[in-house]
């Protein structure tokens, strides 16, 4: 695992796992002062990590930033290290337990000489842990940049991150493994499964629990697609056959969204990350209130008053997400005249031009609305990042909270007009191809220039690039922003299927087949387009669930109203609308209290999961009991 | 605290705590062996208590029982079997901490000698604790009885209680204590709130809670009845004031109820109940299947098949509540029909007997409710039995569903005739003094004759009974069988209230009254009526909070439906039922949804205890990593 690379500048040889990059003007003072925080003794501060310059690469030029670091460890630093973060491994008795030093014979594949038992990844996230908790202790500036404030315990890295001195920590890929990974994953053509528990080795849980949320998603879909594909070949418009789909699908709807807790649950017990406790969070580095104490750790922080963040959030931001919803509705029926004064026009006078005129209010909208979309983003960040949140994950909730709200915008523009529908979910498809294979190519040109100038000093051996270049390049990647957008993806396709389900039911059918191919690009582009992220130890796909669950509920809604509306019922009901309208409402209040006692009833955990994470619990209280009794001989 | 009994036979002076009772033809082999397993040392399995035979009553005769044993326990003992349950206390910072005999001294009202520090309520809740976790070792069966059979690890009290040779196991009263208790309780004229501090001081945390939730209830209800009361007087029936009650009503019911779960944190967190970690729960006495080893414990106990028990939940009890719910219907058309029939009776003829038999369908219906009510409540138990629940806490979960479901009984009786509901509502005033003071007559005079009978003996100084006297009249009082009926009292009323808030603005006037009146006879029951019960270390209301929950989004629907029926709002939207129908729902769905989104927006702890729990958990992490780091220096 750890022999990848190796550092062959002289000093003691090392696997680098972290790349630091300062800026190229960065003082000599400062780089100093951090190196040696990092090579501290953890007892000084430190934290007794291992660290290189990174020599000049083949043919340096002047512009070539000379301030990148390579960070690695020792075996037993890694070591303690996870015990640091509260890595949970498998022990030999199958479960799933804390890993700690002084067990660590009890753990499965421990060899000793560390071959194999902690993933690159894990001990590039330990390395990324123990770098941001290198506090300060009492200095009050950064050396050589005064406007650089510390305080007793502030994380130094994230203060060097917020004042532009550090541009970027990152992991390195490990070229072997990844090609390995590649292969396995969308190289072959192959019937198996997505190879869940390398992606997980290589990138880490919230990467894997994405692409298993896609691949779940993608499978949970097809037995709608079968359904689905009759009723639009052959025009089924047979009143029952159309209510008992539309149940069909709601129903379908809660029952995946529960299983797949299940299924998460299951990934992230084998993963080790259910039960594992989170460290303390740090405040994001984009943070700042006035100095004081935090109530919980006693640590020097910023503080910035809750009720203000409130005031902020409830007095600005909500009025603005309503506006802009208010903005699309107003967009939405000026549409809606154009497009009327369109149709007037054309039946006045049918020629040509007439004919191309109807088409114009469409993609004035599609433009007015794809340009309001990106502006609202950017406002929505804008906004969550004004309101301060201490934590990264509020930060994300809220702007995930607010990007969701403004996205029923995607849904107006279906319901106008049911075949455009399938031309944006096949849109879709291709835009994944432009969003994958463009970086690609750059990549691609960049990287061979590199070979070329490479070969021009030396004769390359195995076509390898030297490390100092294969960091370079990889320096220069585009950084992956998180899962956001893929999920944000998924969720808007999960809408197009669950909402309208009864009157689309070739939405599925599509979502499969962009799924298939969505497997394949973000695979690509994670393995070919970007920077090595950072593992994140996630347990669940977190606000997404929710999200997705409300989705489900509102879906609910909207199907019954469309079965309401829908000529074959109305004709069902000829005597009387109000029967009409009451018997839909009874049947919607019906399904929604089953879709919740179906939610309460499904298990959350599987049940032999239920049961290691008890024995476990069981376990600490007997060790305590026990632990207890020898001490209450000590001291009665 | 402890000081309040103390044995005056021979043997070491202890203070008895509890009481056990064998059966009066109790072998002596038997009893000898149980005495044995009480008094041992615990490294020899036993539980290293003190106890002690009650001696024979002041003329003592034949049919008195004479295996009534006195259980009590060292200082130093209760001490370790405070840290065994897990106890949380005060500590000397001001935090709640879990009790560790190591740490005592940093804990406050640590005095070193005992008093207290410990309540005599938690003193006891340590015994029956130790008491239930007695374990047989090799015995195969209890001595002297060869039916009652036992297995290595089974709980000998348990076994012992389901063989009926164990008739109860229950704590002394602290006379001094309750008379205190009693007169700040009840007994003073005060607009004080209850000392519900002392009330959990003296009979747990469970039913403080209970007395804190009615408490709350009721002044939460205030606002409510304080609107309802013009809206009576004045027949208000103008439509926008009829439509804002209502709403006004709804979301009242939602905030309450979160704020409940605040003020339920708060007081947990006081009284150490919070994040107190249960001990793993016994399988209850009547649980019974095939031998083999739990997969939590790995201890050896009776196993029974989730899936058989699903299997009788599924095909046996669920349709089983179906057809009661059914027969309920039935028997509501019946009565319609009946009531029909006699109004066309006297219709056609009027004269006194017709008269009369006007009201014979209602006496019918409501005898043979009540009577339906009954069986069912006991064909309820019988299958909660019978699904064989391996925990307490399930099996109450079960019959508090199964009970519920049928409660809609209630409020069908209600629909039929709304003056009726007064009458109810009122009858339930009537009926605790009943159960409160007929109960009370009849204990007063056995105690009356307990008194006289010693009376004759000896002369009695200040009025007191002699230790053995009173243990024998505590047995003879009646069983608290927990806090299942009050609570389903306070669930019907608050249906009342919340279902039919827009149509019978009275409820909330009439519950805040019985609420009033339900305190007192309920502090009087528990005080002068009961035995005293163990204390039951609860952290909220369990399962009652999602009955109320649950209640208060069902009311949502029928206060709409209500609306929509009501005369008012049909003309003012005279011209289209349609739109009228329409209206109601989406103002429904509209509440429904905001309803959802308060829910979600309150948290359910208060931000200080958040804090304080915070703190808790990152003081165990970062003592976590110090011990890491020193065990690391010696094992790597």
């Amino acid at each position: 695992m750890l022999q990848g690379l190796s550092v062959d500048s002289s000093g003691p040889s090392f696997t680098p796992l972290v790349v630091v990059e300062l800026v190229s003007d960065a003082k000599e003072e400062t780089i100093g002062w951090l190196l040696n925080k990092i090579r501290d003794q953890q007892h000084d501060g430190g934290a007794e990590l291992l660290v290189e310059q990174l020599g000049p690469g083949v043919g340096a030029q002047e512009k070539e930033n000379p301030n990148l670091f390579l960070v690695g460890a020792t075996w037993q630093r890694l070591l303690s290290g996870a015990e640091d973060v509260g890595l949970f491994k498998e022990s030999t008795d199958g479960s799933m337990r804390a890993f700690t030093c002084a067990n660590k014979h009890n753990f499965k594949d421990f060899g000793g000489d560390g071959d194999g038992f902690l993933s690159m990844a894990e001990c590039q996230y330990i390395i990324k842990h123990e770098l941001d908790t290198l506090r300060a202790k009492d200095e009050t500036h950064v050396p050589g940049y005064k406007q650089a404030k510390l305080y007793p315990g502030k994380s130094i890295i994230r203060r060097l991150l917020s004042k532009r001195i550090l541009i970027q920590i990152f992991p390195l890929h490990d070229k072997e493994e990844l090609k390995r990974l590649s292969f396995s994953w969308y190289k072959k053509v192959k019937l198996s499964l997505q190879p869940l528990d390398d992606i997980r080795h290589y990138y880490g849980e919230g990467q894997a629990l994405y692409f298993g949320f896609l691949e779940y998603f993608t499978f949970a879909l097809v037995p709608m697609a079968l359904f689905g594909v009759p009723y639009y070949l052959f025009d089924w418009e047979d009143y029952d056959k159309y209510v008992v789909f539309a149940v069909f699908n709601l129903i379908w709807c809660t029952v995946i969204l529960e299983l797949w807790k299940r299924c998460s649950a299951s990934l992230a017990y084998r993963w080790g990350t259910l039960s594992r406790k989170k460290a303390f969070e740090e405040p994001r580095p984009g943070f700042h209130g006035v100095l004081g104490f935090n109530p919980v750790t006693g640590r020097e922080e910023p503080l910035y008053p809750n009720i203000k963040r409130q005031l902020r959030i409830y007095l600005v931001s909500l009025p603005f997400v309503l506006l802009c919803l208010y903005l699309s509705f107003c967009v939405m029926m000026v549409y809606f005249l154009m497009e009327g004064w369109a149709l007037s026009v054309y039946d006045q006078e049918p020629t040509f031009w007439t004919g191309v005129l109807l088409f114009i209010p469409s993609i004035i909208y599609a433009v007015v609305i794809e340009a309001m979309n990106l502006i609202y983003r950017y406002a929505a960040e804008f906004l969550t990042e004004w309101e301060n949140h201490r934590l990264e994950s509020s930060y994300q909730n809220h702007l995930v909270l607010k990007v969701l709200v403004v996205s029923v915008n995607y849904y107006f523009n279906f319901l106008q007009n049911i075949s455009l529908a399938t031309l944006l979910i096949t849109s879709q498809i291709l835009n994944q191809f432009m969003e994958a294979f463009l970086p690609y190519w750059l990549q691609r040109r960049r990287n061979k220039k590199m070979i070329r100038k490479v070969q021009k000093r030396r004769i390359l051996e195995d076509k390898e690039l030297p490390l100092a270049e294969q960091v370079r390049l990889e320096a220069d990647m585009s950084t992956y922003l998180g899962t956001f957008d893929d999920y944000l993806e998924l969720f808007l396709l999960f809408g197009y299927v669950s909402l309208f389900s009864c009157v689309y039911p070739l939405a599925a059918v599509l979502v499969v087949l962009n799924n298939v191919t969505e497997v394949y690009s973000d695979a690509f582009k994670m393995c070919h387009v970007f920077k090595r992220p950072f593992s994140d130890p996630a347990a669940n796909i977190g606000v997404w669930q929710l999200a997705f669950e409300a989705m489900s509920v509102i879906a609910v809604v909207t199907n019954f109203a469309l079965i309401g509306l829908s000529p074959q019922v109305k004709t069902y009901f000829s005597d009387s609308e109000t029967h009409l309208i009451l018997w839909t409402v009874a049947a919607e209040h019906g399904l929604m209290a089953f879709k919740f006692i179906l939610t309460f009833l499904i298990p959350d955990i599987p049940k032999h999961i239920q049961i290691k994470l008890a024995r476990l619990e069981f376990e600490s209280l007997e060790a305590l009991k026990k632990k207890v009794k020898t001490l209450t001989v000590f001291s009665l």
